[in-house]
């Protein structure tokens, strides 16, 4: 059977995962952003692992090495900022191929500390081989205050349903690189986690969160599965920059899809009751309500001028 | 510049990683087995990632799935145990390619879980992706009582270089394979790390420890960089197991050489004072004295009856 067959990604990381932990220190194993562990007095230990192969996450045509640097670690440190996590150590693996240049390599450390820097982050480990294909993996170590740890698990019927910033950005970066058009292609090139500090006072509020690696409409149904709820989506609210309406409009191509389906933008997705909506925003306002939670048995559907229609699959592995 | 001018794989290392950390939670960052961390009380937290390539850490002609993730298990606990630690926690991602099937994963699941288990480690958390060739990568975390947390860097001049079990097992396995003959493949295809347990007590007594991952030479080099001296290593204490002295033979090579230089037997090298050699026997006797730490001037050299010889260069990727 291949993994197609299975259902994909997401089945096969269920299959391998399934077994029951039961060690009091794991607060959190597999199945959200981060495995979840005891640590010292209120602080949880946050650990994320990802890997990033050439010519699936990156390509070695379109990114300067300085920006899979970049990209490697944004995207890992995402992973600890959207369980309202404070990023600290980092540890790279790398797979290099034969013909890799010692120059490469010292342009793609120098966007991995670029990134490190700006989070406040220190890489103090990693391991180096090399093999046919270019691979980065990155181990994150955070850590977070217990009463802010913001799950996947936490939302709550009629929870609102927000996003920071705005989506769909380097989904139309990648559709323009693809397409051998110019024009704003950073969203992909570039993509940006949200700072710790903005994460750490979303959690105040929050009660659930998760980052944008597969798209909108992916992150809603993984809120939805662990806190076993259902959820509608605002279509017409979903957030998109204008250089990503202008990007989408260039390509014949709809923004609000790459938004939904497109992920990598790193971008926060969390859950809020009504009340505290106004209190977040008094201490952060760069986010978007885009929907709400709603019970189980209601399912999972956007909503477009009173219109309800059924979710497409978002990025996966293995499907595409 | 290519990798292999530079001068391998360990100077890439100390290319990228050469930075100062200013962190006091920081006990040590790279250039051991692992790095380490301040924790809770007297515990340290140690944390290291290996990457593990198909064609290149293991062949999927030779090994089966199962072995595979035996391999990718054994060869990274065993990094934590060269601190004198507990390994806990695994993160395992992997980069499968496009044909990889369900039962192919199913199987080194069961190779990694029944490694884990033996060590007592817990899989909590990894992440799966898609790629040209087969990569696992394993982040471990584990503990070790900061009294007894062995580095690489605590070497005294006079210590009594010591190794655990027998050496060369892996490499004389990979020899047979690679010649196409039978015989004593396990060593190869099922490598073991040591129970954390027997390294807790020689940490009661040694001063520098580390894990055969590149082969005897490469690994007395590490100590004695790290701890700023030279050593002599006996050529005819090394210790050999009959299999591979059998296999030896067959292919007309010298099982000396395979310890010397094949690396991956996971087995332990750590450094005594002589005056606790005898109370270390009475509570762990599976090692032998292959050697002795001397002044960094004497240089590091093998003594092969009383005619001393330099050391060749073990295994590195990038220099083969």
């Amino acid at each position: 059977m291949n993994i197609k067959e299975l259902g994909g990604e997401f089945k096969l990381i269920e299959r391998i995962t399934g077994r029951k932990i039961s060690d009091k220190a794991v607060i959190k194993a597999a199945g959200d952003d981060c495995a979840v562990l005891e640590y010292t007095g209120n602080k949880c230990l946050l650990v994320t692992t990802d890997m990033l192969v050439a010519g699936d996450h990156f390509s070695l045509e379109w990114f300067t090495p300085e920006q899979i640097g970049m990209k490697v670690m944004e995207s890992s440190v995402s992973d600890i900022i959207a369980m309202a996590g404070k990023p600290k150590y980092a540890f790279i693996s790398m797979c290099l191929a034969d013909n890799t240049t010692v120059e490469f390599i010292d342009a793609v450390y120098k966007g991995l500390y670029a990134s490190a820097k700006k989070h406040d982050v220190l890489i103090i480990g990693g391991d180096t081989t090399h093999g046919k294909n270019i691979v980065f993996n990155a181990a994150i170590l955070g850590e977070a205050d217990k009463t802010l740890l913001s799950l996947r698990s936490g939302a709550g019927e009629k929870n609102l349903i927000c996003v920071t910033g705005t989506l769909g950005g380097s989904k139309a970066g990648l559709s323009l690189l693809q397409a051998g058009r110019k024009g704003h292609t950073k969203g992909h090139l570039e993509p940006k986690a949200r700072a710790s500090a903005e994460a750490v006072i979303i959690g105040k509020y929050c009660n659930a969160m998760i980052d944008v690696s597969d798209g909108l409409a992916s992150e809603v149904e993984h809120i939805c599965e662990q806190s076993n709820k259902g959820a509608e989506i605002y279509y017409d609210k979903i957030p998109i920059s204008a250089n990503t309406a202008e990007s989408a409009k260039k390509l014949g191509q709809n923004a609000r899809d790459f938004a939904l389906y497109g992920g990598e933008d790193f971008e926060l997705v969390f859950t809020v009751a009504e009340n505290n909506i106004g209190k977040l925003k008094k201490e952060f306002s760069d986010f978007s309500v885009v929907g709400k939670i709603l019970a189980k048995e209601r399912g999972i559907y956007l909503l477009r001028k009173n219109k309800k229609s059924r979710l497409k699959k978002g990025f996966e592995h293995f499907n595409t």
